[in-house]
């Protein structure tokens, strides 16, 4: 891990543990330098970092401050780092209910933005949440990026072996949200009746070199799932 | 408006009106201080900004790469920019319902982080696009942040105001999400059933300075909203 991450890390840490409220000033650019002994462009970074988690803000000319995430059980819509990372516990479980191999339909193709025919990864999973179901997700790999995944990885954090074992890291990605009513199979996954609703979330996720490889759908239950966006 | 922001948004109308399909290397760095007559330090704040917006990626040692947007008439939930901002034409209308003022109540002090019984602005607001009813929103500006509002600008855009008049400039946000049931009196807003489902958006928005200026709460109709994040 980068130096300036550490230190990211290191900061956050501290601010939980202090459990700093909202708008107190921390140490300037000059100190962090002297207290981490590193250079100016490395504590610019860490800071670009703590902003981007959106654990600080830095106002112009006043200084850096302490910002608060406020309601605990939320999950993040902007941070690109898959499902285990949402929450601070270990509470997240996921169940693979489905893994296999599959070549690009058309529409598959267009999302991932590779040729009809390319080779995917298919995974279907259940994520739960301190014991409650609160997503049915449905993903797809494009073999061309993610050489090699298995069911057993396909049980724990994909994201976590994308990048610790393939050195893949999410440059950006694409969200796009709505409402709808479940079919019988997504009702029956996540418990609802098909008169209910579930938040719909179809991801597109990009490496660093912005090539597509991850398209997922991830259908939310409505009682169990929350989420934020801090910008 | 800032130079580099003037070179953001020519650089972005410029992809959009040549319909540069994603992945279109541009001029790197060097080349668009020569085409801008500007500094180094100006193509980077511009690059920086067309990242935020989405409209373009950088891939280190190998140069600047247009992103486009893949679908038509969602609404970001990133762009801290209100309402009308999130659509490229003028389709988007607001009708006031109720304008007024108050004093914080211990929940609203809370959200806006002041004093219980500091003075507020209230507004009510039906948001329509393309003529169908998409949100109901009901805001609360603090008076000691915004200084001024009434009835006739409460009509028309609030943040176009807030900048351009008060000078406010949003620095971050928290938005928090759920799906909800409506309430009879927001079902008879948006014409729907009790039955229904809503999206639910509370939005706190932070000035530059990091003061809490508006509480929103936003209820978006499950047929007539779609929202997209580019992060």
């Amino acid at each position: 891990m980068p130096k300036y991450m550490q230190i990211a890390d290191e900061i956050e840490r501290q601010i939980q543990t202090l459990n700093l409220p909202q708008g107190t000033k921390l140490s300037n650019i000059q100190e962090l330098t002297q207290t981490y002994q590193v250079s100016k462009n490395t504590i610019l970074k860490t800071l670009k970092q703590l902003e981007d988690r959106g654990v600080i803000y830095q106002v112009q000319g006043s200084g850096i401050f302490v910002r608060r995430k406020k309601r605990k059980g939320y999950i993040s819509l902007i941070q690109n780092q898959g499902f285990s990372s949402d929450f601070e516990d270990d509470s997240e479980k996921a169940r693979l209910l489905n893994f296999g191999t599959l070549s690009a339909n058309e529409h598959l193709a267009s999302q991932l933005q590779c040729p009809v025919g390319t080779p995917l990864y298919e995974v279907e999973r259940l994520h739960f949440f301190r014991g409650q179901i609160y997503c049915y997700e449905h993903s797809y790999f494009n073999q061309e990026v993610v050489s090699f995944l298995n069911q057993s990885i396909a049980e724990t954090s994909i994201f976590e072996y994308l990048n610790q074992a393939l050195h893949i890291q999410v440059g950006f990605s694409d969200k796009y949200l709505n409402i709808q009513s479940p079919s019988s199979e997504i009702a029956n996954h996540l418990n609802l009746k098909k008169t209910d609703s579930v938040l719909k979330i179809e991801e597109v996720y990009y490496s660093s070199s912005g090539k597509a490889f991850d398209y997922s759908k991830n259908y939310y239950h409505p009682d169990h799932a929350q989420f934020f966006i801090q910008s």
